[in-house]
């Protein structure tokens, strides 16, 4: 049956399954128009990434990260082994999933005290999570790992936040930045983040959509 | 150094320690004045529960669960070991932590259209559990397990739930509420969860505070 991955091109969600050397299907899904196959894999959500393996979904992208490196185990651990290092691993991908995203959907989303109170949440998640960084070349040590995927995504939506939000990302984080690009020079993450000009454009699209533009 | 618990009787957590026969202290901390313990050890979010070991904070309710799970592995297993299976594990319990806890969170301090949302959301993600649990005597199967522990200490909530929000959980979810009450035959469970008139009288005092009542 193998793997499928339900994504979109802007949610970049295929770094695990490249680190890992899988082969999968991509099937790029329009959120607008929800498909049958999105709708029946992940009924009480709808939404992507959704990875099928052998026929059954695993929904939530933190969760179907850790199931990757739990089935593909014997190819570039995500997860450190240690459980206190694991625990703390899965504290700052967490961190990502709400600290990180929220505050940045703010910065295309709204106006006035709230879109403030987005890019000042977003500037402060971003050094925190600098000084998690600190010296080491990724989150977990060495080797791209469990939080570098959860977050090296939304670089691609900076150009995007700072258009909207006009305000600047690079000068206040430094470190962060040259931990972006350092993840870059991975095939795995180069491969699957979209250019920021096109997630520019289509937070472009759905601002119209959404009545915001 | 051993394994300290910092929370709140209203917000047991004690639940895994107690299925893996783990010695603990139990230090209640009072949210309306954080002290300074609480707030070395959780610096990102100040909240409870935080388990400390071995001097060493690992915060999030089930991040700490998964904690627990991986390192006293010889008793009472609570996520399965299949990765599938832990995958479903680990979506339904995140799916309660969002999908419970914030609505259910309206019942009491919301009014009118909030109300409505927060009500119909609780049952339709208890509806859901429901669903989910099937014929199952607990979620992950003959044991007690980890969405079981993340699901029950809701259920001391829900007098207080009802109570202010003026509706009724039981009838509409016969086969959960029979689930909670085989949860509360588990020690574990029953020696852990408050009384749900001591939640109660702890969200009139909260209400009262929050300029609710």
């Amino acid at each position: 049956m193998g793997v499928t991955l339900l994504d979109t091109r802007v949610s970049p969600f295929g770094i695990a399954l490249e680190e890992k050397g899988v082969k999968y299907e991509y099937s790029e899904q329009d959120l607008r128009n929800k498909g049958p196959m999105l709708l029946e894999m992940n009924p009480v959500y709808k939404k992507v990434p959704v990875l099928i393996h052998n026929g059954k979904p695993i929904c939530e992208s933190l969760i179907a990260v850790q199931y990757i490196d739990e089935v593909w185990n014997n190819k570039s651990p995500l997860l450190p082994s240690d459980p206190y290092q694991r625990a703390q691993s899965r504290f700052w991908a967490d961190f990502v999933d709400n600290k990180v995203y929220f505050p940045g959907r703010k910065t295309w989303t709204k106006k006035g005290q709230e879109l403030e109170a987005g890019k000042n949440g977003l500037i402060e998640s971003l050094k925190l999570l600098d000084g998690e960084l600190g010296d080491k070349p990724y989150f977990e040590g060495d080797k791209l790992g469990y939080v570098d995927a959860a977050l090296i995504p939304f670089y691609s939506w900076f150009h995007g936040y700072e258009t909207f939000g006009n305000f600047g990302i690079e000068a206040e984080c430094l470190k962060f930045i040259a931990w972006c690009k350092r993840c870059m020079q991975n095939e795995s993450v180069s491969k699957s983040l979209p250019d920021p000009q096109e997630v520019y454009g289509f937070l472009v699209e759905l601002r119209k959509k959404l009545g915001l533009e």
